[in-house]
């Protein structure tokens, strides 16, 4: 993975190799493995951030799901190579937004075989402690959040 | 599963069981699930209209996801029983639109004890042959979908 | 669910309707699904020995798997409706076995249209505490299990 | 991936993190995700094979699961990094095996630290045309499995 981060911007780029029990019966991976891969994405650049997800939980805090949007560009198939671009888009106290990119093969490959999108996304989440109530993230999470 | 639909409005709804495999480690059913439910209430529905999806396929067609939204408001816990309502929203001769609510316990309970809304969503897809090319679906097909 | 059980057999019938998602593309059910659905035929036959798996947990224990064997016969298909026995084939103090088979069409079905055998399986299950722990468990839980 | 193989052993190391999605409310890795992981290491030892499993495809051969064996040593945890060792442990011109070890901590740490074995498993498949008949694998295909 490849970190690009700045106090402006905040993104990662993740490869994500499309496995068999991912794929359906069409013969492509099934649209719920999207959003599992986002996931990945976002463990990815949490990591980069310098704030490990384990670590918001270890401090009480969960930053659950409330939103989902993806749009479906191409489909992929087994055992495709697939770069997944997630970026930070909104930092707010109590929430959060992330952005996805998905191509096929490896991003800045020559001009003469562009990436293909595969699909584009974003989550919203709300941050809560444990006892699932919303809550306010602090001030140092919020920072690193933003890229430092 | 009850199948309410005219020529206007084209329903159902489906009894989804929270499955021990499909929660994580916040407790609660991760929200890569939703979709999954989502297809099984499009399955349902399909049945009661009298087109199973399996017989879309047989015919040559695959209806492909092109689109996804959800919007998360409640979590849901292993073993809960919850509610999928399944619409027909838009029926175009290459594309299609459902919607979904999912509610915990059972829909049309007292009014002391009125279900709570976990989440809502919305599907696209775009029918096309089995080579993945956008393509008409034939006439029969669509005033099925249509509610007959 | 149709619940079968004495102080000698402890069993149940679960219906397993295979979803989409659980497709792979060879267009059968992917092998993983298995073990998904053992689980579901647990959580419905712990219901009928009046301990829900949810109440096990809520006193303190886990049930973690130790051990899973899985034989595949025959492949099933989208939208088969499959009919999964669960029994639970021995209870000590610290641990479970249970064994499960997977039919096609409703068990019971006439001598012209007997059911056909989709797998067979069983798995291995360690009490703990919440520590994860191997942990004895209470006497009345043992009794529940053995069928009262 | 690093890959050993000769004419007489034939394995692979493939690195696998635990995914959120793969976690359950016991907050560890569900048991499921373990012939998934199989799969996945199967795929990187059939590539260092020079015999890419969409190849076996292409070639009009599906490889489809019989059997599958898990025994579960130490639960395994969100974000862990653990390393599985698949080798082909059988060779037959209708049937395969594959045997599996997974471990936490990068295999070859130092004495100090040793790796922590998490599973062991095994898998059986049977070979077959497109239409699920057994058939015999050819020749160049079961040299290449024997490692050449």
């Amino acid at each position: 993975m490849t970190d690009v981060h700045s106090s402006q911007t905040t993104s990662i780029q993740t490869e994500i190799r499309v496995r068999y029990a991912e794929t359906d019966a069409m013969a492509v991976a099934h649209h719920a493995n999207y959003p599992v891969w986002f996931e990945v994405g976002r463990t990815d650049l949490m990591h980069a951030l310098g704030l490990p997800y384990a670590e918001v939980e270890a401090r009480g805090y969960y930053l659950m799901l409330s939103g989902l949007n993806v749009q479906y560009r191409r489909a992929a198939r087994y055992d495709d190579r697939l770069t997944l671009t997630t970026h930070v888009s909104e930092v707010r106290s109590r929430t959060l937004k992330f952005t996805y990119q998905l191509h096929r093969a490896v991003l800045g490959g020559s001009a003469d075989l562009p990436a293909e999108l595969i699909a584009t996304g974003e989550t919203q989440h709300i941050a809560t402690d444990k006892a699932y109530r919303p809550a306010r993230l602090p001030d140092e999470v919020l920072k690193l959040l933003q890229g430092g």
